[in-house]
């Protein structure tokens, strides 16, 4: 269960309004990486853990911060919209100010949202639960989170790079810190749980029921074997326990398919 | 440029048509973490790349590897189709078969795709471009690389578990083969990355504009605290540039927000 | 069964072409809340209407009518396109207005519909199934019809507002009135189902089967009792069948809950 | 910002697992009126209140309310999973149950989350922010929270209906007095606004701007005058500022359109 | 403008109630090629079409026609589930037909729309504008139609051998006829547009401005020549500009791309 | 099985960078009729079909290619977007190009893929295979490939148009004439099987089951009469084998429907 407190984990004040700006940020807030995606990813994962109480708790501390996250990006974006100029083709002739925000700002922001933040990434596309992932095995996921904020602060920082407002800086070097936090963090977890169980998710597959022979080699499909030089294609495997190997002139192990015809209630090409 | 053989990659027969099971395979196929989305995500990684040629090289190996995947899975799909029954509601009163593959398989084999693959999942969800990302940071990437091949093993290991098919589990037991490749590989390059840089993307953003106050600190967000006893708790963080730190009662850095009424064009709730 | 006449039922001719407010306006055509949702949304309820013959009649009237808002809006759009400029990237520097061309027009209205109106909002994100409703009861439904009014007359006076093209202005005074009309339709309609029934839907749920302890009860889980001063906290509740209450410091009822482990064929954290 | 205890609101324990009833549950935590829905929706609307207090303090609490019911309903599925079984078409043959668990239950259930609840309804569709609604204007908006209440309630009765078990049924009685208590708090709210302002939404827009003689008609676009015995067809309307009147035989006003032709270089068909 | 007659244009009546059947039908009212995607793309055809008026009639007339088998599927749809059974697990260990039922039948029927059709496909699909195109070229679109009433009658016949039900296959079989005659008619529209043009569109294109050495020629590039012996490997194009020609073993012309690195402030991979 | 090798099919470098018309490309990339979809529709209907092993190959040949033209697109979008200027809104007052680039470009291309191409259209909508068929049946499908072929090539040239860029426009000299072979291709494949079959789809459903006498009968459902003057509306049907036949006032053959009322459990809109 959850509680709300009115003030925000940290300021999000912007020294003017910009809503070109409101709809770049709007990335962060319900794109592919942004805060929605992190808090219902982690918050989904805490719920569903059915095993060890520490992570079940460090997830729902996680995924609750993230809400916080989500409630400093929505009234940033909802300042930057602040008089919001209600913009006509005719005067962008004048002021190429006007024309900017004519094209650089979300007309949703005006029309649809009375400006508001909306659930949606800096081109308007509704968030979506098709990016978020919650599988039951705590390795896998904390690798996505570990990507996931790997990706959300490269976009933070990007986004840095891209205004000279104090105040949204001053917000984002928050973000960014707690990011670097974050990825440390899903890096710590890994580690734990790559030292008990091993690398190579499930680990509680049996190996000998894999194709062995092929579990350690690398198949060179593209022209060139500049890719001979990574780590991937010699030495030892880094789950411990095969040796790679590159295959420079990979072929196929199997059959041209040929397929039975259909049955004729299908109604597919006639034989 | 691309060249095809008509040889799979390697063998896709089943011993028996099975469309319950045809339905499921779909998952690996045009699934969030299916061969469609790792074909696409690392060609797409590759052709983005503009640093190292040893990264753009093997993206473009193993995303080209892909492609014979989700044609191996295309052909065992189409395969377990074969023959699939023309089953209607009053001969499940007479069959319990007949009425689990009423309810088990996906009506769209037989009325879309004349018993072939689709690219969508185990739900007839269509495959989307939401589920990949390139974001021309190659650290990031792999680590979206690993968790893509974690969960997509996790996911093969399932399915091998809910057949008893000889032929079916076959061809698992060499994808998921590949899969523990594709996992120590993509663990090996990030390697080799965060020897280079950091294990915080981006490395490039200076360390001085973010909150440094709070780059390691653990906000104990959910009561109780068990999450204290995890290795992001305490000790030196991992990307060996400060000590983490633990928050048992957090407490808000910013203000309530009050925001201002809209302009009167807006039509907004009147003040 | 349909008829069409080729008159639209009201005048769509804009004054000049504008494709910057071409695209703003897909938003009530293609919009969540646009022509299409609620053409779609009052067919589908009248076609599933299993009551009275009223209400079915009275859906299929602002249905149909709705499908000539649909052919006004993507007249009015066709014409906003009429010969919009073949822009490039140099001219801007010469000319704000081809930068305002440039930015605010939806690129796919050349390249994809060829100067015309497309299934989709502002932002050209295709319209979708997912905004609509139909659920068998009319009381829940008309609710969702008397929002729909609402937003759309909503969004339909923010364009009035961002345009002084008097064709389009006149064309949107009429949306307006007949929106206008159709809230008092709507509220008219809840009214004599709620006389009849009750305000809380569906009525026909016994209400001893619901924990009627927690049936009136206003949760304060945000810190701050300003909620406490509106209607909804005090006296009798608005179905008159009981008191609302304020609980200011809300407690859980349920335990901390604890999942069992998966079973080994899953392959979850191992416990 | 928030916080979490892990105490659930209220229970959430079956008597049995019941892998088809969890997929039919998703329906309220991740579908179009579910927990997911109203929890954002909610919070999204409070944090872009621009207006009084008291509603932004009552969208929180509420919103966060919301929050401990996806907690509550992922824990209930995560149970009704328990132990699902390990399931195979052969086995089918012999066993009924066996059927209707191949074909009833939603095999990402097993496949993707492990056991785990989705943010995903019962047709395994991922949650989209396409559900939701925040305009600004709280009239238009507590409309979209009355609606989405009464859908709600009526999806979890259907829900009541459909199973057996005391835990499902317990956990059910308490969301539906929830729905109850909901339905009652935003009529009452609509009424505050409705009192201050009009029915009409919004209530800012000056009438005379509007095609004023077509405000109260009703177009009788479907042939057969049954809706003509519906309050909307005769008497003062709703917002009192007008009378209804029925066209019984309704004409088009507007003209025949006919489009200019395309420039050249958009190479629609030739003129 | 349209207008609505209460009479189905063609009768839509079960011999008795199937919800797995209904399930089924759901494909050609919502599904990619069903009948909301027919009429909304020969709609939207019509409204935007600058050409030709007996072209913009011939879509209207069409389109219009469209809207009436919307209406007798979702008629059809909401008979087959008339008294949809309230199956629960247990009861399907006696019954397989419950089982079946159990499985087969999509839950949104009885949960969300309360026995009624859904704007959705045969596996919960809600439908997208993604499936319709109307692009100003109209030997372009009318393929496109060609298409789409090639799919949409080999999906009805698919339909067709799924049931015995007497009442729904005399609804189809109108259905399959319809279908009949428009792909009769857009193949006549199209061939009286290409003796006008060319087959090629767009046929506005100056031929000398395309890469013409490579116009008719076929290129090898999956191993085998099988495809050699079709008619698009040798002889006069169909366009009766060329001459098809067969390259055995395709080579690239272009070089292999190197990007230039990214500056600083993308945070891409440091070179 | 595939291989790749790193040289382009054909060059893709433009003269200069430009992050608009960067934008604007993606439509061909990532579009409906992208080069995504033509790449996966023509592979999954390579790898679905059990006839002739001559249109398999066919297939497999083609959409190996058209993976090809996916790299050329990815690698020019890249290359227009060198160096894209890190733009602030205070700049477009100095400078229309800034304006324009702040307005016309893609923010993902800085702040998702770093500079990269995106699988997604030129409004940022991220691909689905809900743009693509395979159906089994392989004249449907060719004509899906002969429209997919004509919006391409439709869209191509629109945006050779709108470019003065010489590197630009000479690749897309390349892909239009590609485009104008696979016209010609997909139409010789059509005219091959309708020689064989008939051109009605599916040609195997014996005619004396549909409806024949609506077969061929066109329908004026929107007053005017101007379609009377088409092919389709007198002569013999192109199928050969019935008469088209114009129905200038087209009343229903059915009746009005009525639907039973829903069992209680369901609880719609009581009687
Ligand atoms: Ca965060
Ligand atoms: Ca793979
Ligand atoms: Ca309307
Ligand atoms: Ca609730
Ligand atoms: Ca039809
Ligand atoms: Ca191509």
């Amino acid at each position: 269960m959850f509680y709300h407190v009115k003030e925000l984990q940290y300021h999000a004040k912007p020294e003017c309004p910009d809503p070109v700006f409101a709809r770049k940020l709007q990335e962060i807030l319900g794109g592919q990486f942004g805060e929605i995606s992190v808090a219902l990813q982690y918050l989904f994962q805490g719920w569903n853990t059915r095993g060890d109480g520490k992570y079940r708790d460090m997830l729902m501390d996680i995924g609750t911060e993230e809400l916080a996250h989500i409630e400093m990006l929505a009234t940033m974006i909802a300042r930057l919209l602040d008089g919001a100029p209600d913009v006509e083709l005719d005067e962008a002739a004048k002021n190429p100010i006007v024309a900017a925000i004519l094209g650089g700002s979300n007309p949703q922001h005006t029309i649809v949202s009375g400006l508001g933040a909306m659930p949606a990434d800096s081109n308007g596309n509704r968030w979506t639960a098709d990016y978020i992932i919650a599988s039951g095995n705590l390795l896998a996921d904390f690798r996505a989170n570990l990507n996931a904020e790997s990706q959300g602060r490269l976009q933070a920082v990007r986004l840095y790079e891209q205004t000279d407002d104090r105040g949204v800086k001053d917000m984002l070097s928050w973000l960014i810190a707690r990011d670097t936090m974050h990825q440390n963090q899903w890096y710590a977890a890994c580690l734990e749980l790559e030292a008990k169980e091993n690398i190579v998710v499930p680990s509680t597959f049996p190996r000998e029921l894999e194709k062995q022979e092929v579990a350690y080699t690398f198949y060179n499909n593209s022209a060139g074997t500049k890719s001979a030089k990574g780590r991937w294609a010699y030495g030892p495997s880094i789950d411990g326990l095969g040796q790679f190997n590159y295959f420079e002139n990979p072929v196929p192990f199997g059959d041209k398919p040929k397929l039975n015809p259909a049955p004729p209630y299908i109604h597919d090409t006639p034989p």
